[in-house]
């Protein structure tokens, strides 16, 4: 009667999953609504930067060679032959005793080597010529921005998979890209199921509660890159969700199921999968909360049966949906990004599997603090509203001490890791 | 003829840009629509939660009384007279030696005090009765999830001015929060001066460079949680500048220029405060990049004049727009986060005025590591795109060591500081 379900390591669970991992073609976007968005190719710089010799100052190009002699009591004389705004070039070339006015950003002029700061000098009319004078020797390429030395042309600067900031922004723009090719948003469709489920308009009524997990799937959907598709909220029947389910596999690139995966008479899911013809990778994980997770997969396309209680939802998304979102963005750091931290607080409960406890991280004198925040219990819904980090916390232990060294999971992040494991993670 | 100006501390900068902080109004979006905007309002729960006492597995509601003389060897049987589906509610009263089977989230029927999980129990039938057998005792309360005991009613559960996450979006839809009010986004018009600057289509010619700054700030706009509207590029042409500056004001909230503030020929911003009759609050602050950072006031509405370097106009960004943006969002931390880490490398720079690195943060064995990237020359773009923190080094010192503990203002992250320095912040 009872299913006996065998659980799997995480580490284990997660490298099953990935290997149905596709990766999205590219689309173009505007420049301005790339931001937030994932490279599909990598950022090439189109030329050298800077472009030419300039100057970072505004000031006077001049020979170096002219200032050898320049000191406090024995000023130089320059004249001042033309001016360059940014934007401009100059037609002359620079002669002895010879200076340029030049603007911030603007090229040097043929001939000069260096330039003089503005505020280092002092300007002088004689005979309707200007001069300036200068009190200190300057080398040649003092003060120059030579042409390549950021940036030589062709280079890599962006890696494909990347997700476009703000920075980013800006060196697309400098190289041209008026269009941005970036990854295609993988389309995630998301069913919530429990007959238990209000709408959030509903009032409250004795033994429901309302559906908060396909809104708070949508928004880690968003997080992670993808775009998300909610499709309805099913009562626990069979006939419809499997309906239900078997045609929104066609619409989507992969099918988030909350609820119904537990062992319980009216979690339907596992019969679903069977009917479908899916084949499921696991049932079970051996990490709390989110034991009851299950991922199948059905001609290479995922169905993430996500248990619904909210903390387990929360936790199943992250570890198994958002890595392979992001390699379908091409990113080469899919997992959320892990790192080590203290920990600031008793974690007392034994451990007889993977914890990802909810937690927020601090940095204060060089130290990462990892704290875990409320209650653990899995149906305690306030504390994913303060987390910005899971610790984890291997199993088969009696409990942690504050002091020890965890790893952490950095939700809020877009950096990411490589591999969502330490050694301790099993 | 040269204007001499007086840097000014940029603890002091921030403080009198702050004096003009506005609070925005709120709007109401729909619960998906709110992901990543500001809570207007605090967000109070409208029920206990749980909103009753309900069962966290599937199992058997019993009386914990009945169950004194369990045993391994000694079972003790129970009739099973209903079931409750999630969302149901039992219309009997549990009596002695009975027991009803519960699903996951059910309400507890009255007269049960505790739950055993399934697979704790056997399961019979017997003269066309269901009957069920447990084998230790449990106590009253044991897995049951009292109502209200993560949250008691009227609640704040998240206070106004927070960013909406998806954990906060559970929150918000499991407290019947159908529309959300978020603050609305500040308008700030954004405007490229220089006559040096190309559309990003255009190819390059000597002299000219893209404009990237107002597509970079456009972005860092719209992380800051602000709506960005792109008012032109224009070249250093005084009436052109000064009549795009005066009708922009009208129709935004902020104003940004960048470029033209300099102290060179064809900076036009100074002119234009003055025709305007702007208070310019400061034309110089101790930093570097973005020593040359302007910010005036006109009847209350602030006009950034940020610097046409691209690193220097980044920092101006986050050092002095952004906290501008989030009180405007209701937040109380609106500057960029601060932590404090260890640097990575040597700085062997002097310097003489407080300086903004781009770095790269990490955490590695509960150690945050502040890393610079690349060259700090502020022409550096590519450096942008890599940086995910400013390092904070304080001025008047001949450099730094790696191993020095430094403060880091993380840029990428929501959370925020209240205050954007640290006493060593000048």
């Amino acid at each position: 009667m009872i299913e006996k379900r065998k659980p799997l390591a995480v580490k284990e669970a997660i490298n099953q999953v990935m290997e149905y991992s596709v990766v999205g073609k590219g689309e173009k976007v505007t420049l301005q609504e790339s931001y937030g968005r994932f490279l599909a190719e990598d950022l090439i710089a189109d030329h050298p930067v800077p472009p030419f010799d300039r100057s970072p100052y505004d000031g006077y190009a001049i020979r170096s060679i002219d200032t050898i002699h320049a000191q406090s009591d024995h000023p130089i004389e320059f004249e001042v032959i033309d001016e360059i705004g940014a934007g401009s070039v100059s037609d002359y070339t620079l002669g002895r005793m010879q200076a340029i006015r030049i603007m911030t950003g603007a090229q040097m002029p043929v001939g000069s080597d260096a330039v003089v700061m503005l505020e280092l000098t002092k300007m002088f009319q004689q005979d309707n010529k200007s001069f300036m004078s200068i009190k200190r020797p300057f080398k040649k390429g003092d003060n120059v921005s030579f042409k390549g030395e950021d940036t030589p042309e062709g280079s890599v600067l962006v890696k494909k998979g990347t997700y476009i900031t703000p920075g980013v922004i800006a060196l697309l723009a400098t190289f041209g890209y008026e269009k941005v090719s970036v990854v295609k948003k993988p389309k995630i469709g998301i069913i919530a199921t429990g007959s238990e489920l209000l709408n959030v308009g509903e009032p409250l009524v004795p033994g429901k509660i309302r559906n908060s997990n396909s809104y708070m799937i949508e928004a880690q959907a968003r997080r992670s890159g993808a775009a998300p598709v909610f499709l309805g909220k099913l009562v626990d029947d069979l006939e419809k969700c499997y309906d239900a389910i078997a045609s929104a596999l066609e619409k989507v690139d992969f099918l988030i199921t909350t609820g119904g995966v537990s062992v319980g008479d009216y979690d339907y899911l596992p019969e679903i999968y069977k009917r479908l013809g899916a084949n499921v990778l696991f049932n079970k994980v051996a990490m709390r909360p989110g034991s009851v997770t299950t991922v199948a997969e059905l001609n290479g396309k995922l169905l993430f049966g996500l248990s619904g209680n909210p903390s387990a939802c929360y936790v199943g998304f992250e570890l198994f949906v958002r890595p392979i979102v992001r390699i379908f963005l091409n990113s080469n750091h899919p997992h959320l990004q892990k790192v080590t931290a203290t920990l600031g607080e008793d974690f007392p409960k034994p451990n007889p599997f993977t914890r990802f406890v909810r937690g927020v991280i601090s940095m204060e004198n060089g130290q990462v603090l990892a704290t875990p925040v409320g209650l653990d219990k899995s149906n305690v819904v306030t504390s994913l509203a303060e987390a910005n980090a899971f610790i984890v916390l291997p199993g088969g232990t009696r409990g942690y001490k504050a002091g020890d060294t965890v790893d952490v999971l950095l939700i809020e992040d877009q950096t990411g890791s490589e591999q969502p494991w330490a050694e301790s993670f099993k």
